[in-house]
């Protein structure tokens, strides 16, 4: 009979996301992770290999949990400026601790490691396909009722309302207030019409 | 009589640049400085103190040059739209090697240090702010001669062009086509008028 565990991996994964979102790939060490999981190394290299395994196990934990909890509050009935609008509201409850600015761990990613580390790279162009068909999805529908001019591209516009979302990510991390962000978000939206 | 420099100074930061643009700033070593300046490890600590004062000093040399270039293309006497679309386009033709994705040094460097390095991220903020001010200055003109509505919101919207800007060098950094980074920069352009 296998030993049990002597911690439980999905927290611990769920722990050093939280780690890698806000302090990036290069510069979060070993010892940073055992810190925040509380899991020794041996603990967590049995469980993921290595820090990259890690790593790339918290990018598909972040997709799973939090794009897609954006995506949820896409889907979710209201008149089209206005489900944008709360969509990225949603966005930046998430994004954003407290006390901090963590910004989109996707968009860091892209940064950090999408030209020097394939795999990485292509969960982050799965992530934006992600993003892209809920929001042409969405945008559809909006032709369906009327409500967005049928003329629209929604293959560019769904790009560029997921390009926004990164963009958050990338002001916050640059230190831009809420208001800023939010402004941005606002003249974006205004390009949907 | 102080001795010769046994190198450059300016050429050797030009090289360091391009290394910790394409490489950012935990992922390059002081062997890669070294190799890619050809300026041994005490010629370059010399000058610049320590890894971080090289990659300060290489981040302002990027706005000297680089942002620069960009804004004297936005300066240039054109129609809003296309003056937008052939500044952007300057902007493609400098964040892009032939064969390579480096995107933009500032937008790496938000995401990767801004978090954590105050002089990093206030160096980010006034790219941000030299950017947002050129974009300003071109939609005034802009609003004084009738191209654009005088009740558009010229604060908002030059913010708005300036973080589109460092998206197209997040998305190139993702490994995103140029098609799909012109679409994106056209949908942009589209937000203003």
């Amino acid at each position: 009979m296998a030993r049990p565990k002597e911690f439980e991996p999905d927290e611990a994964l769920e722990r050093a996301m939280h780690q890698f979102w806000a302090t990036g790939y290069h510069d979060t060490s070993i010892r940073d992770l055992v810190a925040r999981t509380g899991v020794n190394y041996y603990g967590l290299y049995g469980e993921f290999e290595n820090k990259r395994g890690l790593f790339l196990a918290s990018l598909d934990l972040y997709a799973k949990t939090v794009t897609a909890a954006v995506i949820r509050e896409l889907k979710r009935p209201a008149p089209l400026a206005e489900g944008l609008q709360t969509t990225y509201e949603r966005l930046l409850e998430l994004v954003k601790t407290p006390g901090g600015r963590v910004g989109c761990m996707v968009c860091n990613t892209a940064v950090e490691l999408a030209p020097s580390d394939a795999e990485a790279a292509a969960k982050v162009q799965a992530n934006m396909k992600q993003l892209r068909d809920a929001f042409r999805s969405r945008l559809a529908d909006a032709q369906k009722t009327g409500e967005l001019d049928r003329s629209r591209d929604i293959g560019a516009l769904s790009e560029f309302l997921a390009t926004t979302a990164y963009s958050a990510g990338f002001l916050l991390r640059a230190g831009c207030s809420d208001s800023y962000v939010r402004r941005h978000i606002r003249t974006a939206i205004s390009a949907v019409r």
